[in-house]
């Protein structure tokens, strides 16, 4: 019995490395300059270079971002690209005085929201159990999934849009009802933050704030 | 004056086309592959190989997530490396019971957490105003913006554990009841949600769940 319990251990260390081995080969880090594209190096926008961002940009920004993980693939996160006129003028008296001359530059406007009703799409976003239910009629469970999800959604927004080349300037400072009351309502769609999307003019940006250290932010116990 | 007005026009036009030229220039996407690595190919993953992660590798992805944007760079989302064998003793009860055998197997199992008083380190973070009056006092205001901003945080620590080649796990079946009373009991700290990270076994993966489509998401206005 002892033996035979060596024996299964020992043969499932073996399949484990036989794994291990072409998962450590493809393991990479991305290089320092795409790193820094993402993340290290890239600012938030307030001055916009005048510069149209096409709408096939913005469905490979979808493309991309969709497939970020969500709590049980609720994917709650719902967009809407502010590019007319029209919608313009109609989120402009939104926004918080500091955020009404950059926004009305950008070439596009995003507007990052979750669906109150996420919960209806699970039998086809997550066909591997009863999802639904786990949600339907349990409104704190519905919300903190929809507003955590819609946020890490966002943030896939921004990294995809920054790995197509674009720069972004979220904002959290508008008037969330206003906001819903001009493009949500009669829907189960609510604000949760707006991010404007284009170029951004580098000369513009003032001087990089610092971040929080390892040991300010991080324990390792 | 017509003409003045003119002259002016057109300086601008150049002048926009001068940053205009080094930007596009500058501008690039991501390879199909590196996107692959950190979003249209990666995977949650639930079975761990048996190889571990140093802790230079923790330090490697908060230096890479700590760029990602917060509102007013106040940064909430604190992170506890959970390794040890006592450390995750405390953690393992406090899991959702489908939870706990993949997080007792991964090398790693990460605490997103948000600090309920980030706006203290506002002074440092944003020395542009005076951030931290904006507020202090105003409890509804410190949640939103702790949560919504912890979560983005949490995305970027995806993307960033993604980019130097790690998988992730990520979770929010747990009691954070139970994960706030184990860990942060006298802090500020709160738990947002629950990351395993390691290598992932790729033999065991499911096969993926579909997306919504653009239409089902977004609208362009």
């Amino acid at each position: 019995m002892i033996e035979s319990a060596h024996r299964n251990d020992f043969y499932i260390t073996n399949t484990q490395k036989q794994h291990l081995k072409p998962m450590v080969t493809k393991t990479r880090t991305l290089s320092k300059e795409l790193l820094e594209q993402i993340l290290t190096e890239a600012r938030t926008h307030s001055v916009w270079l005048p510069e149209p961002v096409s709408d096939d940009l913005l469905v490979q920004i979808y493309n991309l971002m969709k497939w970020g993980p969500t709590s049980a693939n609720s994917s709650p996160a719902r967009i809407v690209f502010v590019k007319s006129p029209e919608a313009r003028a109609k989120l402009l008296p939104c926004m918080a005085e500091g955020n009404v001359e950059k926004t009305k530059a950008a070439p596009v406007t995003v507007i990052i929201a979750q669906d109150m009703e996420f919960y209806e799409k699970l039998p086809k976003l997550f066909p591997f159990a009863d999802a639904r239910s786990w949600f339907a009629g349990n409104n704190p469970f519905i919300e903190s999934t929809a507003f955590r999800n819609s946020s890490l959604q966002g943030a896939y927004f921004i990294i995809a849009a920054r790995s197509v080349g674009l720069d972004c300037g979220p904002m959290s400072g508008f008037d969330n009802a206003k906001v819903d009351a001009a493009f949500f309502e009669g829907t189960t769609w609510k604000s949760n933050f707006i991010c404007n999307l284009g170029y951004g003019d580098s000369s513009k940006l003032r001087p990089r704030a610092p971040r929080l250290e390892f040991n300010e932010a991080c324990k390792i116990l």
